[in-house]
């Protein structure tokens, strides 16, 4: 592989999902303005761009935000990014603009590898409690919670590749579906397992 | 910014939507397993990996997909990759997985411009008539299209970042809603303009 491609590799397989952060290291402006140039690089139907971005790294309104999330949300990033879906600029029904919001964070995570942060997606939250935290007027709609600050634990670089998981030329419906693959759900609790 | 950084900033912003591919050169299989090892790299909600993909280089199943998504989706890719959410893996309700395959999507998109391959991701498709002609079955939902092969046309490398997109530690409404940025709908014929 040519140093270009190795790179990209690098970030795509580096990005792991970090849950403890550095608390003696701040996230610089910069950076975050960059994060937020790669998040608007990303694809998008017609072009349209239905995202905005609120970012957070005042330290009590970041702590409101992680206490807001208990569940899934509880990590001590100094930076959290929401991004909302703008509906009104869609001119079809029933789209938020998920799928260009969701390719805007994820160039973000990508991103924040190459620049050294780690970084976490977090999809589960309760949405009239972060539109009361952050006052995310009615008509927009919250689709992600990102977490970003300097990494404090270490995950090696991986794919999840599975050659089960791709089909040539049409679906094989004949092999069988796989197992559901490793969740990190506990079967038992229904607890989030990390 | 070191190479690093540079190389992953320049496939982020590199990434462009291609719509015209060179009829004189296939897209190495050894690349197609690299575009799906980048794909099973995304994060994944609870580490469930949602998705399937079915990858069409068959030439007259290609042009049987292309022919079937005639508004959108009529360019001359060499490869489709068809990325599906597999809804009975994830023990919630009411997600297809939509957020882990266009994360996925993505990264694809990324990995390609780093190989030196175009791409263009479809998402206005007939859901219907894409499930025949794939034998996909009905509990298997297609997210989203996407046409990878070498390019030819050249599109310059950007960012559509919007200083107006971004609010800091909470959502200001005061300031007004931004105009609909830049759409590729013509406004009077509701067709799309490239």
């Amino acid at each position: 592989m040519n140093p270009y491609e190795q790179h990209v590799f690098d970030a795509i397989y580096g990005r792991r999902s970090i849950r403890a952060y550095r608390e003696d290291r701040e996230v610089e402006h910069e950076k975050i303005i960059k994060l937020l140039r790669a998040g608007m690089a990303a694809p998008s139907a017609c072009n349209i761009q239905p995202w905005e971005f609120i970012v957070i790294t005042d330290p009590e309104a970041v702590s409101r935000v992680r206490a807001g999330i208990p569940r899934y949300g509880d990590y001590n990033a100094p930076v959290i990014i929401v991004v909302c879906g703008v509906p009104e600029f869609i001119p079809w029904e029933g789209d938020a603009g998920i799928a260009d919001c969701c390719a805007a964070i994820e160039n973000m995570l990508i991103a924040a590898t190459a620049m050294g942060l780690g970084s976490v997606w977090i999809g589960g939250f309760d949405t009239p409690a972060l539109r009361e935290l952050l006052d995310i007027p009615e008509p927009v709609v919250p689709l992600g919670v990102v977490y970003f600050g300097y990494p404090a634990e270490r995950k090696e670089p991986r794919t999840q590749y599975l050659e089960e998981a791709v089909h040539w030329q049409t679906y094989d419906d004949e092999r069988g579906r796989r197992p559901r693959p490793g969740s990190l759900i506990d079967p038992e609790s229904g607890d989030l397992v990390i």
